[in-house]
């Protein structure tokens, strides 16, 4: 049977509102998503392998993918540029791959411009209170780091509305759950099976 | 904890399609879905009971409820008419649960004007080839009779886009996942979680 195409789904929300685990736990043994990977200018770090962790490319090649249009989107940090190669994410879709792209609000807003057909889920902790209760436990960000992180979370939050669903993280098991059930769902989408139906 | 309010589902699809089996099975052992009740000119039959099977009413009461705008949608079959109390579906929304309206095409679209908000699913047998099998199997129908369910199969697919999803019924358990996926990304939906990303 042909696998239907994948689905783009672009992940947002504040460090600390546990979207990795998240992510992880809702795609376990599935073989029907994958992470997007990502272009960068950064220098490989030993054991990292090109086209795996990233596909690393030049300064020059980076500006020419933007120039291009090759990124879905693109940004800088410490002086490394990063960007979604549009290529690699189309390919796997056509495979039937749901995609993955852990993202910002920024480049989730830069992705939606160039796929608006893409799902755009924003995962939250249940409150700002946990959110600080959680940063302050994982004891690796200065108290000042904190006040900026939560600023950042409530400033996002006034962006959540860009986004199709928001997954309240209140217990992992149960955000992962929804998770997959949004990407079950979207694949019931009545405009994917048109064709079909047209057909019979 | 307050319990979120419940969504209104609506769930077309062609007689042989499997509707009843797969939506029991999505449903069943859980306390936050229930079907709505139809009001019916019908009279009561022997262990029916009113506000149970039905809400039985008068012919008088009944165009009066259609007039006075307190019904979802309604239709007349074999001399009695059938409708859909608007009071009983919005209190039990607002108890949290989820309420389920199995209707034709044409109700469906009657209720969706009353309430947009309305997730429209549809469910649909993988092909006409293999409805009509199912149909046949039941033994229930003539020949005939057969011939009359499928030309209708195929006018209603031709209008399956008014739906927001379509789910293919090639395997029941399969198709009962995806109605409770559904169910659950629907209370997902951002829309419905802005409020309380403001309070935070």
């Amino acid at each position: 049977m042909k696998r239907e195409k994948g689905k783009l789904i672009v992940i947002s929300g504040p460090s600390g509102a546990g979207k990795s685990t998240v992510v992880f736990k809702a795609i376990e043994g599935r073989d029907d998503v994958c992470f997007s990977i990502s272009a960068t200018t950064r220098k490989p770090r030993p054991g990292e392998v090109d086209g795996r962790e990233y596909f690393f490319v030049e300064p020059d090649r980076f500006t020419e993918m933007v120039a291009n249009g090759e990124l879905l989107e693109h940004a800088e940090y410490v002086a490394n540029r990063y960007g979604t190669p549009r290529a690699y994410v189309e390919e796997k879709l056509a495979e039937g791959m749901n995609v993955l792209l852990d993202i910002e609000v920024q480049g989730a807003r830069q992705v939606n411009e160039k796929m608006p057909d893409a799902i755009k889920i924003f995962i939250v902790p249940p409150s700002l209170e946990e959110l600080r209760r959680r940063l302050e436990g994982r004891g690796t960000d200065t108290a000042r780091a904190i006040e900026a992180r939560l600023i950042r979370a409530r400033q996002e939050f006034e962006e959540a509305d860009f986004y199709d669903y928001i997954i309240v993280n209140d217990d992992a098991d149960k955000a992962a759950q929804e998770l997959a059930a949004i990407i079950l769902a979207e694949h019931c989408r009545a405009a994917d099976h048109m064709d079909l139906l047209k057909q019979v």
